[in-house]
């Protein structure tokens, strides 16, 4: 484990004050769950945030203990030596406000109330959560960062970090990420959402943490799931083959592949919020970097800094023809821009699946800057 | 209405013979819906099949009513003067075993329980409907078959003609179908059916059919809607236009489209049977051209016919490399076989919505048969 960042521990930052939401709620106080691994330098100019993608959480790196059976979800990407090195880099990631991973969301206490939010809980946007990270990249003392990361949802925050904050950005690197989110896309989500609504023990958001609507939860999972693959990552990892407990011929009878997203659904449900699910899909489909601009021109207008695109060829949730969209207009503007698309089968989970794919073309960029 | 086959009536044939099914199960005394267009010429000659897709039905052209709001759905391909001219060809459609339009299926009454079948109903592949087919075309008096044509789960059945009776076809016509179910598709069955299953009440199949499961079914159709569109024709007609009846920020608000996919679930909850869905949605997981082959070139050399394919550009439900990999092999045993890629934007469905891209290649490829 001498290339991993080892023990790590999930640290809270409260935050007094009310942010003003998008959709002209108030929000606060805040609480934003993050990690943080290396070491911030002296002139404060290497510290690189991480964004995470939907169901994701603060914890991308090392372990909290050391029997845990799987490291942070990036901890391929991050660690001494690690393309989001270590030892030159001090990586910061923090859970989005609208999860249930510790920061601020739904199962969080109103304080007007004293109970759980629950459907009491604002919308949020992407935009919003950006807002949240920048209290906490403040809070740390760091006045500029050296670039934000992500993939997926953590693409739309490093692409809302340039938008919204031209100065306090040297980089951003979008990575299987979109300018906004396609009526496909929403349509997934959709189903996932209905899924859930149809589930008696839903409640109206009212279900008690102990009995969630796990049937109908574990079913959105499983939207979401296939939405993150392809048929050539299934067709590798499952093909047709057909369960060996069951009889092809019986009613109830499944495929692997349906077993295998029954499996990943069931325990889904044990370790994520059915509300915070569902919030953070809505910030998904809200999505639109445009937003509050006229155009999306208008909107890219405001990137000053250079940005790194990564998209999959087989990633049919958010196609490269989306980031290519907002690439192309980069490109118009004369903005810094690089653009890469990688050529692999495991559709939008590509970025946390193959990462060695782009990650020397990632690991270029930086020691660039 | 001088294109149309106008007033037309679905007729229903018995057959007190037993079905021995690919499961080992029999299935019998059979009824199969269906209806016909044009006349049947001296010799013979001159009978097409049409193959239904999923939830089809026999009423494949013209109106039951002179008010009927619409007509058969592939009106814009069979009447006097169309592709499938009734002026000179005389067109058959058929309802397949396992719905609930007509033909016998988990609505009809069990002879040995004199009560709906329900989940007593055999699994039923691809292969055991067009077994029944047959029992129709040979009670019409027709030895040979001019085409099978047919989209999507048509498709399969128009192969499975070609592969099980090749004497019994002049040529075969699978449109926008594939040599074998991927696990993407098969997954996508499985959202549906797990959005049945979870409906308390679907109780095990044995709901009463006044009280049909509708959230869960009216979910599982929509599942199965999006599969037929693409990112494209979604984008056309609905973009990312907010209901205007919610607030963006509500949390219960709704995209167009996702009212769209509402609307239609719920409608379609009405005019089929849940219990149908599933076992057509397990004929379509099921299908593998090679069943009981030893691959699927020993499959693929039992068709001696011609077969003219169409995919389309936008399928991602059964994209054109799976149709290309039974076409590839068919090329590479020398078999009198024509392919052509459409450029559509309506995925799966182009075959419904956009038939004149087609329509010229077929009429050419049945004139010169």
């Amino acid at each position: 484990m001498n290339d991993s960042v080892a023990i790590v521990t999930t640290e809270y930052a409260h935050f007094e004050t009310e942010l003003r939401l998008e959709s002209g709620r108030r929000l606060g106080p805040l609480t934003i769950a993050y990690e943080c691994y290396g070491q911030l330098n002296a002139d404060r100019s290497n510290a690189i945030l991480v964004a995470q993608a939907w169901t994701g959480d603060a914890h991308a790196a090392g372990r909290h203990h050391e029997d845990d059976r799987k490291p942070g979800w990036w901890d391929n990407m991050i660690g001494p030596g690690k393309v989001l090195d270590t030892d030159r880099y001090f990586i910061i990631s923090s859970n989005v406000i609208g999860s249930c991973k510790g920061s601020t969301g739904p199962t969080s206490t109103n304080p007007t109330t004293g109970r759980p939010y629950r459907l009491n809980f604002p919308v949020v946007m992407v935009r919003d959560m950006v807002r949240a990270q920048k209290l906490l990249i403040e809070r740390l003392g760091i006045d500029k960062l050296l670039s934000v990361v992500g993939g997926s949802m953590g693409a739309m925050q490093a692409l809302e970090w340039g938008i919204l904050y031209p100065e306090q950005v040297r980089s951003i690197v979008p990575i299987a990420g979109t300018g906004r989110t396609s009526p496909m896309a929403i349509s997934l989500n959709a189903l996932a959402r209905q899924a859930i609504y149809n589930d008696p023990l839903y409640k109206k958001g009212n279900y008690r943490p102990e009995h969630p609507p796990a049937d109908g939860f574990a079913l959105a999972r499983a939207v979401g799931h296939i939405s993150f693959l392809s048929d050539a990552s299934m067709d590798l990892k499952f093909s047709r083959r057909f369960s060996r407990m069951d009889g092809m011929f019986d009613f109830f009878g499944k495929f692997e592949v349906e077993r295998y997203l029954d499996y990943n659904g069931n325990s889904f449900v044990d370790r994520f919020d059915a509300n915070s699910f569902l919030y953070l899909a809505k910030a998904l489909d809200l999505y639109d970097v445009a937003w509050r601009f006229d155009s999306l021109e208008e909107a890219l207008s405001n990137l000053v800094c250079p940005s790194l695109w990564f998209a999959f060829s087989s990633d049919w949730l958010y196609p490269p023809s989306q980031p290519e969209e907002v690439v192309e207009e980069l490109q118009r503007q004369k903005k810094p821009v690089a653009y890469h698309l990688i050529e692999s089968d495991y559709g939008h989970d590509s970025f946390l699946v193959e990462p060695e794919k782009f990650i020397p073309l990632l690991k270029e960029f930086l020691d660039g800057l």
